[in-house]
């Protein structure tokens, strides 16, 4: 196994996990590229944000350029320009989320395709071909996120469906360098949680992750499986929370004994001006900004808050003009790596607890 | 006069000029960066491409933020944060391009606002304030652009007009570090022209320019006004040919003696995935590229050409991810810097006639 727990603190760890573009240190946060592209930002802006590595989807990039352009680059990482660890998922979630007219068999998903309308058919043996073209470090087991809310009888079903394919991704997984990490479903029945974790660990994957959560349920809701889950999770394995999240859903996670986590939001909320700051979130585009000469937080030393105000940034929001995009894309995903950097030395300093409250007294007030 | 030609070949020549944020090789291009940006790039990325000097538009910057704010960060280079030279037009342009219900007077212009619809006058003094509250390093006259086609009479209406505020904008302009430079009109009519030339050498300004060209014009009436105007032109002072061009039309420019250029085509280009190379213009969006794991010119070393492949931008453009557009833009702005030092390279060797037959050749094939 190459993956290593270096320090404790509390449920709280941190580690290095060895794969085979470059090691990563944990608790990692994983920006993501879905399309193949971290959005408006290029592989060295990701880079120095202190991103070590990103998250592929493997529904977009299956649809759209499909495996065979990429396998043509030789792998998606030449094909993006990132020389990193690449994390691709399996597809469960989009067709869940993305897909019409789905029409669910043992053997996998039939759908429409939202790029051209034609139909496709997604399994696990096809989620694991297309993951070993797109040729990431880290594959992901192809299963069903369950609808939120479901009945104890749906997400039973929904869950064993995913284990039963968990177990052919496990077969049909080609090995070699790639990992595969399992993923666990059961909604919010911390019975079925645990029932799905020892189906994985009994089948064994390189890391254990958690699916299906962030997806409506109440915030208490997802910590309390959380906290179920993650005892029951091997300890000299990864551990991975799906989706997640927000600050102070890393830090809960983190808290939990959470390695890996990856999430739209600092990105997807650049483009909507929503700026991460250690005060909580500052919306660049509001009128109160038009005439404020200071970066959107003075203690911040990237690229963007060295030079542009939010003067600036607004300026450029509301012209339209992409860069204001880009440039706060490149200060979240740098607000996400500081934070990431600063929960590793908490943990490696064993005062994960006081920084954990600290953050939030300040980030929440 | 800070502007000193060091080498000449034909009427080609190439020399330095001096301004308040550092000095720029001649012939020069300059990026257009209208709202304050060089759209979907950073200023290091567009100094990076060779450019020494862009352009930003006293239409759009006065009406949104307006002078107000960008004086407020202590001019247009704190604001945007570039820190060499910036030529400011004067809004002359704009107001016959874009600006509704234009009533034109003596004393300059009546129009409404595409930002808001408010009532906007812009005239000679208030143009050389915006200019002087954008701190630029090189000011513009304000002027009329002459409609093309026009009559005789109108265009030396429209010519004698520009005239009078050009004189107006000479005693308006506050001096001090900013350089201002006349604009010459007289549409397509080489007598006005030379009328209108004179008139501004007789005024004295630290440049000239030949505005109110590449308005539709055939191409061939161009390089005629052209090769007439260029010998009127003080050969002591930078010669601008606003608004051009492609890289033919540059090269022709060159070819004339004129020293300076602008113009939106690499930007706007790029984002339209037109991508400017030696052997003529490549349209990436184009379905041949679907595989292609070239780079756009391989013979190129800029950021863009250096990592990623035909077939990625493609893709890139084909999911509406804005990173193709911005890759795009540095390889076009890389590719006409790259132009303009070879053209400078080609005069100082007195071999610009045979460089430019030779580019031709190559590029219009």
């Amino acid at each position: 196994m190459k993956f290593s727990v270096s320090h404790r603190d509390g449920y709280a760890r941190c580690g290095r996990l060895q794969l085979a573009h470059g090691s990563i240190d944990t608790p990692a946060f994983m920006p993501v590229g879905t399309a193949g592209a971290v959005k408006t930002v290029t592989p060295d802006e990701v880079r120095l944000s202190g991103a070590q590595i990103i998250l592929g989807n493997t529904f977009h990039l299956g649809l759209r350029p499909g495996t065979g352009v990429i396998e043509t680059h030789g792998g998606l990482h030449r094909f993006m320009g990132w020389d990193g660890p690449i994390l691709t998922d399996s597809g469960g979630f989009q067709v869940w989320s993305l897909a019409a007219d789905r029409e669910i068999h043992d053997t996998g998903v039939r759908f429409r395709s939202p790029v051209d309308g034609s139909t496709v058919f997604l399994g696990p043996e096809e989620s694991m071909q297309v993951q070993q073209g797109l040729g990431s470090d880290i594959a992901m087991t192809f299963d069903e996120c369950t609808d939120y809310p479901a009945t104890y009888e749906d997400a039973k079903k929904s869950m064993g469906l995913s284990m039963r394919w968990a177990a052919r991704c496990r077969d049909a997984h080609g090995g070699g360098k790639q990992l595969l990490f399992g993923i666990a479903q059961g909604s919010v029945f911390p019975e079925l949680r645990s029932s799905s974790l020892e189906s994985l660990v009994s089948l064994g994957f390189d890391g254990y992750a958690l699916g299906g959560l962030s997806v409506g349920e109440p915030k208490t809701k997802m910590y309390e499986i959380l906290d179920d889950c993650t005892p029951l999770m091997p300890t000299d394995a990864p551990r991975y929370l799906m989706g997640v999240g927000k600050p102070e859903d890393l830090l809960r996670g983190v808290a939990a004994g959470i390695d890996m986590f990856d999430c739209v939001l600092p990105t997807r909320n650049a483009r909507n001006g929503w700026l991460y700051t250690w005060d909580g979130v500052l919306k660049v585009k509001n009128a109160r900004h038009r005439q404020d000469t200071r970066p959107i937080d003075e203690t911040c030393s990237c690229a963007c808050c060295s030079t542009y105000s939010r003067s600036y940034l607004r300026h450029l929001f509301v012209n339209n003009e992409g860069l204001g995009q880009r440039l706060c894309t490149v200060h979240n995903l740098w607000f996400f790596g500081q934070l990431m950097q600063e929960i590793r030395l908490a943990i490696e300093e064993k005062r994960f607890d006081s920084f954990h409250k600290g953050f939030l007294l300040r980030y929440l007030e």
